[in-house]
């Protein structure tokens, strides 16, 4: 059983906790693009370095024992906040922001920059499946029944180069505590990896 | 057609800038963990943001323009330092330093901490996709032929603990230019995560 943390946070909280850790993390995901791309000096580097230390003690002088896990708010609503693909805390999530479209399917517009790679100028191909994943399980799932993934098989009809994609997925059918999704990566010229998967409601959030 | 950059770097250069960015990649690493899990004050998290953004700037005072690619040492040796899962240079890749046993399977032993999390402390379901896609096909590549992932079917037995793991990989069998490669996740208890799928060399890779 996956532990999940209630917190009586109002929805003001929620919104000042998010006013304190966006910015911080938008600027770790900048300082992730740098070091990937920096060609600066050895000293350069190692000034950087030594201020990156500062702020990572400063940081962990009061922290959490573990992961970020997912709190709620009064109201509800679920914090993913440290959710490897949509967690608004996690630097190295793009991160997704997935919406819902008046059909129930649902997408995301994002960006891949130099932290994606895999072939040179394009998207790892696990990185396409890390967030087709993500993507079709919440296609998948609600907010009263969360789903997880039983199996889930990626098609790569081209490679995907880094800049601008969408991603979008919708349930297929479902049979009971199955339900199957599909969805795809797209760029400008069209669908780069598609997938399929098997979402399964787990015991414990069985009514 | 992908483009690799070929530079005559000796052995030794090479060594050189690996010992320039490697601490400077695991710094930021330790800063992705902290921006996740700290609790300090929002004047502390200011002050951290400040001091990133600094580094952040002294670090893009002379960069690439893209991303890192795939570079040559004069020896032949790849330096896929930009990758998603080994980059050396990447803070977002656990980093998984892949190894060949004798029988010509490849294995990891790695550690996923709290910038991986799906579930509340337990590795995303597309993280472990990640990992899976890059080992397969690093199982079912060489040196001389990459191969791209064509097709690859993840089965989740069970949800994968943050923490120490293992992933191992190896070809199943060849058919002309399709190399099939199974592989699994593993933690102390067994396999939480099974793989397959079918690597393709690509047009301009065929001799």
């Amino acid at each position: 059983m996956l532990e999940y943390t209630t917190e009586n946070l109002t929805a003001d909280e929620v919104a000042r906790l998010r006013a304190v850790y966006e910015p911080l993390t938008q600027s770790v995901r900048e300082l992730i693009d740098a070091t990937i791309r920096t060609e600066v000096d050895a000293e350069s580097v190692s000034e950087a370095k030594a201020a990156i230390d500062a702020a990572t003690a400063r940081l962990r002088s009061n922290q959490l024992d573990g992961s970020f896990g997912i709190r709620f708010g009064s109201d509800g609503d679920q914090m993913p906040w440290g959710n490897a693909v949509i967690g608004l805390r996690n630097p190295t999530a793009p991160p997704l922001k997935v919406e819902q479209a008046p059909d129930g399917s649902v997408f995301a517009d994002f960006y891949l920059g130099a932290a994606y790679e895999g072939p040179p100028g394009h998207v790892h191909g696990g990185v396409a499946a890390l967030i087709l994943d993500h993507v079709l399980g919440e296609a998948a799932s609600s907010a009263e029944k969360p789903r997880l993934t039983g199996t889930i098989t990626m098609r790569y009809l081209r490679t995907t180069p880094l800049g601008p994609l969408r991603v979008e997925a919708r349930i297929d059918r479902i049979e009971g505590y199955k339900t199957y999704a599909v969805g795809h990566i797209a760029d400008a010229d069209g669908h780069t990896v598609e997938a399929e998967g098997v979402f399964i409601q787990p015991r414990w959030a069985r009514g």
